[in-house]
């Protein structure tokens, strides 16, 4: 599979005349080298792809044998890595004090012979770049965009399998949490349990779950850590967006519960929002613009519902990470393919009262045929049954 | 306290020269603002600050009234933040489809007549920055090193309070933990247990856990996520590295649990390695210089160990996030000063055997005290009444 990848990316280095591509993204490294570092956002790995090397930068600390004389002094050598990466032509350098990350980038472009180096200007912090900058006086620095990440976009058979695990696993988790719904039970008693089911199985959260009752509801990022920890109460209306991560890949789906009797209002709206959101569904398959797909979505809705339709996108695309590409909004400039896996979650939400939203994450599998890989049911889930 | 930080900030830009900062940073813009976005590393919060003003750019998934009608268009306003900043005088803008936060910064430079902008140029991205400039063509642009982040290493007393529960809390965790380690346990039973007991009490985890059993530990970063889960034998050495979230604020700590009969070697090289750990806490009160602070820490190892001893530094700031400034390590160019929280962690790692390292979280009061706010005992832990 990461043979796949790099051929994939490599062939764009060619057509964009680049002899070399830098890697700084945490999860473009783990996506292209298999290499995962305990945190993703303190730089704790680089790559370098070459036309036919790849090159992983990381310090003493991911690996086995850490000597370092109390002088600081140490010889930088080829190494085993301390978690084999499947693809084993990866060659692990060395990070020391003594000859940080450029100094291995200098060693390599000369013996390589590299003139143009790609950067993902998209990543690369204007610092980060300024120093590699002056310290490569003879190389081209190219910033990219959207590089990886629009390889990304379309997921191969792996990736597939790990999106269908973890929304699989996503709706077992609901099915469990949706026993313990009651009067009296907390946002934050519901997030726990998702998080606490899910952990318990060793899997992860794709994010922190907005669980949002009542008028929460009404803010589509409400924040269920910092929030008010509102309280179900008999006739309540409940949002839970929430996702399982099984692999480094994750779900997103977006359910709503009630309890007791939810007003007419809010049955209408319901069954005029899922409808909405099945017939977006539908028409993934035959419409390839994510702009006209976003128009069409708010125009299944009722004139009511209209009005207080959502000012967020429709949808986006799922995968090593919750938001990715292609983007189903108003502004996006991406194309819908087969192979890439994106949620559709319209919302309908008033102002201080309440919100409504339905999500799931689909694969594109053809131009006839969609698959909606989360499968809880969305009919009317009214519980009234404590 | 918000005020006190943005006038230490403002105290720089001044010096300067600067009228004005544009903040990219999530834990930034959480520091200077009260502000927390739900995903950290998405740019779903920007914020400005000028002389005068602190203005918070954000998009309707954070607000209560999120009308966007089905055309798209919708009118800018200044509005009531959904979560309410402490500081009631930051403004919020914002964030549409029509108007980015380029327009909004394009008005406020326009308005307040600012020429020299400050950014982070060690958080802000090469084709962001590209962005803004493009579209400022009057404004000087002025990239940062390590600026915030330089202020935030002197702790503020809400602060402190902060990591002192943080690491009391993780005390309490650990107590709890020890009790559950005997023969069979596995490295993501003990590390999942930490995990829970954390948040079902409503805290978080500073980072995953590091649990690693007998050579697993040799592996200073070691990843019990991704590791072989070793068990917990007879004779075994746990490595558990771990920290409790309060109020955003992190705490960290090693500690060494051992089972059955350790070896000589081993209970030498534990009492060699404290020594060297408790005397460096000492030498935090009269040393201000993290190099030489570093080097003292490896100087007390005894003469093996200083052939084990640890490639990684001595230890690092703790706070927003759990590697802050400053750095105690060979290549500091930070000072030791009072308001600080350091962790000294010095390890000794046998390859492919075992490895150790005990480590606190400590705050530096003066220059005659520091106080250790991770209590957990330090004495010899061995577990051998199942």
């Amino acid at each position: 599979m990461l043979q796949t990848r790099l051929d994939k990316l490599r062939k764009i280095l060619k057509e964009k005349n680049l002899d070399g591509f830098l890697i700084s993204n945490f999860y473009n490294l783990l996506y292209l080298t298999g290499f995962r570092t305990l945190i993703d956002n303190e730089r704790e790995a680089w790559g370098l792809v070459t036309n036919k090397n790849v090159y992983l930068f990381t310090d003493a600390r991911y690996m086995s044998f850490p000597r370092l004389p109390c002088k600081g002094r140490r010889e930088s050598r080829e190494m085993d890595p301390p978690i084999k990466s499947e693809d084993d032509n990866v060659k692990y350098r060395l990070i020391t004090p003594e000859k940080g990350l450029v100094n291995h980038i200098q060693d390599i472009i000369k013996e390589k012979k590299i003139k143009q180096l790609g950067f993902e200007g998209d990543d690369l912090k204007f610092n980060e770049l300024m120093n590699i900058k002056n310290n490569l006086p003879n190389t081209e620095l190219v910033p990219l965009e959207k590089f990886v990440i629009k390889i990304r976009e379309i997921k191969d058979e792996e990736e597939i399998n790990n999106l269908k695990t973890a929304c699989k696993i996503a709706d077992q988790c609901l099915e469990e949490v949706v026993r313990m719904i009651r009067p009296g039970v907390t946002e934050k008693e519901i997030a726990f349990k998702i998080e606490f089911w899910l952990k318990e199985k060793g899997h992860g959260l794709s994010f922190y779950p907005i669980v949002a009752i009542d008028k929460n509801s009404a803010v589509p990022h409400y924040d269920t850590r910092n929030g008010n920890n509102e309280k179900v109460k008999k006739n309540s209306i409940i949002l839970i967006d929430y996702g399982a991560k099984f692999n480094d890949y994750h779900s997103d789906t977006t359910r709503m519960i009630f309890t007791g009797k939810p007003t007419q209002e809010m049955i209408n709206t319901y069954q005029d929002l899922l409808n909405a959101q099945e017939r977006t569904i539908k028409q993934l398959r035959s419409d390839n613009n994510p702009v006209s797909l976003d128009q069409f979505c708010r125009r299944q809705l009722s004139d009511v519902s209209q009005q207080l339709t959502y000012s967020h996108s429709t949808g986006h695309g799922v995968g090593l990470q919750i938001h990715e590409y292609p983007k189903i909004s108003f502004t996006s400039v991406d194309v819908l393919l087969p192979g890439q896996v994106v949620t559709v979650e319209p919302g309908v939400y008033l102002d201080g009262k309440w919100g409504m939203r339905v999500e799931d994450t689909v694969l594109i599998k053809s131009e006839k045929e969609v698959e909606v890989l989360t499968k809880f049911s969305k009919k009317l889930l009214i519980i009234s049954n404590y």
